[in-house]
C-alpha cells in the first residue's frame, strides 16, 4: 500500500545568502491510542523503518528470555538495538554477547564496513588490526537475533533468511507494536542482509509511543518494553556512539526521550512519559536533514526545551563548513508541524 | 534573483519492490543561441555552478597566455579544470604547475582533505605521508589561479578573497559566457574557499553550449575555450580520476562529450560537434542521482548511444549493494525531458 507522495520542505541549506539545497519529507507524531498530535507531508507514508525497527526488533530476545538466559548487561541490550560506531567498545560488546552464546564472529552474517566514527576507523587502520563483522554497525543487532535463536531453538544457519523463525518472529513483533497487518509490510533487505519492513510513519510512530509507555500491553512484552529503555537510558553510549544524535539526546534529555535513526532519512523517537512517539522520513534519505528535522519537530511539540535544544545546536542547525572550518552557509529547519487541535 | 522551485522528480531509488527514496531536480538543454532544447522542472532554476565553473575558470588563465608562458601540458591544463580524485598522479602534477610558477605547496589556499578516491586515501594513510592540500581535490585550480596571478602580475596573497583580481575576472568570465551581468551573480564560498557563482541552469547551460562550441566568441577566448576541451579530450583521467563519471564519459564517448561534476547536486555538459550545452541541478544536492540524471538526459536527447549508455550502466542506474556487495536495489531515472517543439 504504497502512499501518494506529497512530501513538504523540512530542510534548507544555505551557502552565503543562498538556499542551495532543499530536504523534503514526511512527520507524524502520535500518542498511544494512535491518535495525530502533529504532522508534516504525509504522515500515512509508507516507507522501509530500517534500523528504527531496531528497539522493536529486540523485544521477542526480551520476552523469550534472552536477557536472564545470557544476562544480558545494559550495554549489551542496547547494543542490540544499536547502529553503532564500531568503537573498540562496541566491536567488544558485541564479541561478549556471541561469547555467551558459545560463538564468535564467524556465527555473524551482517558483513563488514568500516566503523562509522572515523577516529575509530582511523585507529584500526594505523593498529594493523583486521576490519572484523564486530564492526559493522548492526553487530549488536546480529548478535541478538543469534540469542534468539537459541532462546527459540532454531537453527543459526540462514538466520537472515526471510522465512528463518527468527525474521518471521521480527515481522510480527513489528507488525503487532505498530498496529498493522503482517500481510501489510512489505520485505526489504537492508545494508546487513536481514529483512527490513515497511509501514505508514503513523504506525512507527504509535510503535515507539507503545514502547515508552508499554502499560496497556501483556504484561511480558510491557516489560520488555521497559527493559529496551532502560537499557539505552543506562548506556546510550551503546545504541550510538560518540559525537552521535542517538546517544547525545538521551544524555542532554537525562534519558526523557530516546531516538533511533534509520539508513536513507529514518527517524523514530518515544517519549516515554507523555506517551508520545514521532516517526520521519526525509524522502531523498539525506542523513543531514534528519536531526535538525528531528530537534526541530520535538521544540515545535513542546517536548524539547530551549536548554535542551541549545545543547544539541550542533544537530539542530549545523553550519556547513569549507575545508579550512570556516562556516559558509547552515542546514535549518524551514517547516511548520500541523498541530491537532 | 532565486527562481520559485517547482522541481520535478528525476531519481528513484527502490529497494526490493518498493522506492525507498526519490530525488527530485531541473534540467536545462540549450543551444548555442541560448534557445531551450529541453528541460525538466524549472530551466531557470538559479543555483552555485559550483565546480562546474572550473572549466570556465580556466579561460583567463588561457587568454592571458598562461599555458605558452607555464609551458603547461594537456594534463596540466586538465587538472586546473579538475574536481581530482588526489591520486598520486593529481597530486604530483598540481605541484609540476606549482614548481613552473616557482612555487611549491604551502602557496595553495585550499586547504586538505583526504583523497575522494578512497585507494589514494588508504594508500596514503598506509603509506605514512602526510596528506597535503596537493591532495585537496581542487588543487589544479588553484594552481591554475596562481598561475593567473603571475599573468596578471597581481599579489599572490588573498587570492581567493571575492576582491582580488583574479576572482573579479574569474566572475566577469563567468558572466560573459554565461550570458548574465555580472550582478545577477550571488557570489557563495565554495568548500575550497574560492567565490562560487550562482547563476540560473539556463545560463550554466549556455555557458557549456559557447566552450564546446566557441566560434562565435571572440577569436582569443575562442582558442582559450578550444584548448579545454582539447585538454581534457587527451587527458580525462586528469579532470577527474579511477571510477570517477567525468572521467568514463569521456573516455566512452571518445571525447564526443564532455562534462564536469559539481557539489552538492550540480552537472553541466557540452556536446561540441553539436553546439549544445546542458545543466542540472538535484535539489538535495545527492551526488548518486547525478549521473543517472546526466546519463537519462543525454539519452533522451539522442546525444548518446544506447552502446555508450551500456558502457556507462554503473553510473546510469547504479544497483543499490548491502554490506556483502548483493544487489538489494537500484538507482533509476524516472523522468522524462520537456522538448522543444
Amino acid at each position: 500500500m504504497p502512499s501518494s507522495c506529497v512530501s513538504e520542505l523540512l530542510i534548507e541549506v544555505t551557502r552565503g545568502k543562498l538556499t542551495e539545497c532543499v530536504h523534503r519529507g514526511h512527520i507524524a507524531v502520535v500518542d498511544i491510542q494512535g491518535r495525530l498530535l502533529g504532522s508534516a507531508g504525509n504522515p500515512e507514508f509508507y516507507t522501509f523503518a530500517r534500523s528504527t525497527a531496531k528497539l522493536v526488533q529486540a523485544i521477542p530476545l526480551l520476552e523469550a528470555g534472552g536477557a536472564e538466559r545470557f544476562t544480558l548487561t545494559p550495554e549489551e541490550t542496547a547494543l542490540c538495538c544499536a547502529s553503532h560506531n564500531g568503537e573498540p567498545e562496541h566491536a567488544d560488546t558485541a564479541l561478549a554477547i556471541l561469547h555467551k552464546l558459545g560463538l564468535d564472529e564467524s556465527a555473524l552474517h551482517c558483513g563488514c564496513h568500516e566503523p562509522f566514527y572515523k577516529p575509530a576507523a582511523d585507529a584500526l587502520k594505523r593498529s594493523g588490526q583486521p576490519l572484523t563483522q564486530l564492526h559493522n554497525n548492526c553487530s549488536g543487532k546480529h548478535a541478538g537475533m543469534l540469542a534468539l535463536c537459541a532462546c527459540m531453538e532454531a537453527s543459526i544457519q540462514e538466520y537472515t533468511s526471510p522465512a528463518h523463525p527468527v525474521q518471521q518472529k521480527m515481522l510480527h513483533t513489528v507488525a503487532e507494536m505498530c498496529g498493522v497487518s503482517p500481510d501489510s509490510i512489505q520485505l526489504g533487505t537492508d545494508g546487513c542482509g536481514v529483512p527490513v519492513f515497511a509501514v505508514p510513519l503513523s504506525a512507527l510512530a504509535l510503535a515507539y509511543a507503545r514502547l515508552g509507555c508499554p502499560d496497556q500491553l501483556p504484561e511480558r512484552r510491557a516489560e520488555a518494553c521497559r527493559a529496551i529503555v532502560q537499557a539505552i537510558r543506562k548506556a546510550p553510549y551503546y545504541v550510538a556512539g560518540t559525537e552521535r544524535f542517538d546517544t547525545r539526546l538521551v544524555e542532554v534529555t537525562q534519558g526523557r526521550i530516546i531516538g533511533k535513526m534509520g539508513a536513507e532519512g529514518v527517524y523514530a523517537l518515544t517519549v516515554p512519559e507523555r506517551g508520545i512517539g514521532l516517526a520521519l522520513k526525509i524522502e531523498d534519505g539525506a542523513e543531514r536533514a534528519l536531526y535538525p528535522t528531528a530537534v526541530e519537530a520535538l521544540l515545535q511539540m513542546e517536548l524539547l526545551s530551549v536548554e535542551e535544544a541549545a545543547q544539541l545546536a550542533g544537530f539542530h542547525q549545523p553550519i556547513v563548513p569549507n575545508r579550512r572550518d570556516e562556516a559558509v552557509g547552515v542546514i535549518r529547519p524551514a517547516f511548520r508541524l500541523k498541530r491537532a487541535e
